[in-house]
């Protein structure tokens, strides 16, 4: 039984009450967003961790770290010490999109270590696997990934099922700028190009959402076509694989699986909340999941920035759950700092969206903070950040002369001149 | 005459022409916008320097960095080379806000050195010169600094000439988790209730009015009971303080006096669109100059981000002018590097809303930049980026072993792998 099925069945796990109680939401409303496919709790049954997580409708907005080796970098404990940083800085979920040779120990240490839901795209491991003769993969070898990957315990899967030959048809129609910026979308599109063929995850659908009922695994239904320069948002490519996600989401929903659509990518600012209107709309209210939008293209080297812009504006919108961009998107492998630097601008743009939505503990924080700052009670004020540890160094490499200022103004500090005469 | 009284003798100075050119809007409009208070061109008559600019309606989004001396760091060099810094990197405008002991050495260089408008706030050299002995400042002291700025060739102050005995009797009033965060406010605020005068910014407008005619400075109307908690934003006491803005507004430009409109500070994103409207009735349409905003207050260490979240939002909605944020406020004076960050992150913001209101040059930089990307051009796709430094250092940092491709995908490059394809 699914999640969705004992809920079906009027059957109450733990973790649907502790869950609930952390989110500071009714327990009725949150089964039911559940049985709605509003919201999802990505948990494989056959993996136990600490963190659990629910993404979706009236809930706090959650972070992915993405993780993986590459050709070029293999380190797996590079990626692990990535892992324990991201976990430690309070991300919700991992996903591990490796496509290094090593791709199933890394993923086997990812889901050892990680206290925290694991998602993959199974299908690099069928190309990684096929040495990236994209030709050669077989269909079998589609299903084959997303079995191995499903018994390893991985919690959530993105699935590129909504391409579909009429996609690539609407794609040669169309005037865009960069065809395919998606890993899992150009493999798909290369695949069905050299073979004539539909896409196996698209036509075997009710194979894969058999295993995802087999170990309760959360589909994430992969934008493949996603714009990748924001002269290309919103267009017809886009919106043809949107509307089939929600026709795939309705059938996963009906089987008792959980599921999450992907969304873009690239989008100017005046765009995001039509996106996410769109999504709703097509896809039935399921969680939206965003990669970014990065709100322009010209800042590689700060796209945890554009990144943090378009997800504080989505979140606030609707989306429900962020995957964080680095400063290195489209120019390398993150470094440690690159994914410090991506998941703290990703948790201030989730932190920015639940203060909008009026998340009522979100705002506390934001209270508690600032009545530290009012008193210049450095430490605990750091304490409160979203990285304590930032602010703290910055403080100790630029002491001031008196110790209840900042460099900054030193005694003309407007919190230290103004005190005190409000009441006077 | 100044600029406005010459337009209303009809006669057209070469920097309209000029500007009109860059902005690329027709002078008619463009003149007209300057006559209505929508606009304004920040420019002292006694100063000569090569980049000017325009701030207002419908034209690109401006962006200044503070800069200055502090009591705990009074090293002039260090502030020139964050100047000439800025000035690369492509700052609109900066302001020198030093308080350390030599500010009028400073403001002297700063002057000299700057090819773009500079700013002040001058009470900061009448307290600085009264040892921050607030209550022997006399009311002749607030315009004798006013007045030596202006013929030091200032082009445009910050007046704090909104806040009156009300304001205070309203502030007294109220709630607020932070009474003030403003230098400037907090001075003045200190002056009043020590003194019991009025602020002599807000009785000795006229005179102050005089000595912009004479030079045609710039006013920016400063907002000294900004919120410095996004719990405070958008409350009585800031409301109070906006619509004396507005009226002082229109007796500047009766006078023929250029005038911008500062603004928060701490702010919701759920509230941003707002402020924008509300400043923009308050004030007649005139030009609204925001510090971030920022979008939340637990992100100390990241306030360029917070800031360029709200600052993006805050001129897609109608804002004018960016004040850049680094990543130390709050916590210390800038470095360089925290001025680069800053500033980089704010001309983000200012794009983004390019974009999201449609500019046609800002689009066409994303398409070029996006045509490099795609044909993995990375000397280009750097050379049009807004910080072409950095991705050019992680690349050389990270060297793929394939030359056209980065090290996060290698071999898999999705735009690698379905080159080609499409038209095939």
């Amino acid at each position: 039984m699914t999640l969705i099925d004992s809920l079906r069945a009027n059957k109450r796990d733990s973790i649907i009450t502790k869950i609930a109680s952390i989110e500071d939401v009714s327990i009725d409303g949150f089964c039911s967003d559940i049985l709605n496919g509003y919201t999802v709790i990505p948990k494989n049954k056959k993996r136990s961790f600490d963190k659990a997580c629910a993404i979706g409708k009236g809930l706090k907005i959650k972070v992915n770290v993405n993780l993986g080796t590459s050709p070029d970098y293999e380190d797996i404990e590079g990626e692990l010490r990535k892992l324990d940083l991201s976990v430690r800085l309070g991300t919700d979920t991992v996903m591990d999109l490796s496509v290094g040779a090593n791709l199933e120990e890394t993923l086997k240490r990812v889901l050892e270590h990680s206290p925290v839901p694991v998602g993959t795209v199974p299908i690099y491991e069928a190309c990684v696997k096929a040495g990236n003769n994209v030709k050669d993969m077989r269909e079998s070898d589609f299903i084959k990934a997303i079995k191995r990957q499903a018994e390893e315990g991985v919690d959530f899967f993105t699935i590129h099922a909504g391409i579909t030959k009429n996609t690539l048809k609407v794609l040669k129609e169309s005037s865009r700028l960069i065809d395919i910026v998606s890993r899992g979308g150009a493999i798909i599109h290369r695949w069905m190009t050299l073979t004539g063929n539909e896409n196996p995850l698209f036509t075997r659908f009710d194979e894969i959402l058999d295993i995802a009922r087999e170990f309760d695994i959360t589909l994430s239904l992969g934008d493949g076509m996603r714009p990748g320069a924001v002269i290309d948002a919103t267009d017809a490519v886009q919106l043809e694989e949107l509307k089939k996600l929600g026709e795939l989401q309705k059938r996963a929903l009906k089987k008792g699986v959980q599921v999450i659509i992907e969304g873009p990518g690239h989008v100017p600012l005046n765009q995001i909340k039509k996106n996410v209107d769109l999504e709703k709309s097509y896809c039935n209210g399921a969680p939206f999941y965003v990669l970014g939008p990065l709100v322009t293209d010209i800042a590689p080297g700060y796209d945890h920035i554009t990144s943090a812009i378009g997800g504080a504006v989505a979140a606030s919108c609707g989306a429900d759950f962020l995957c964080y961009v680095t400063p290195s998107e489209h120019v390398r492998l993150p470094s440690l700092k690159d994914v410090r630097d991506g998941l703290v601008a990703s948790k201030i743009a989730a932190h920015v969206a639940d203060l909008a939505r009026g998340n009522k503990s979100a705002m506390q924080r934001d209270i508690d903070l600032s009545k530290a700052r009012r008193k210049r009670d450095w430490k605990r004020q750091f304490d409160l950040s979203i990285d304590p540890e930032k602010p703290a160094e910055y403080r100790k490499d630029s002491r001031p002369s008196v110790e209840d200022v900042c460099t900054m103004c030193g005694e003309f500090c407007p919190i230290k001149i103004s005190e005190g005469t409000k009441k006077s």
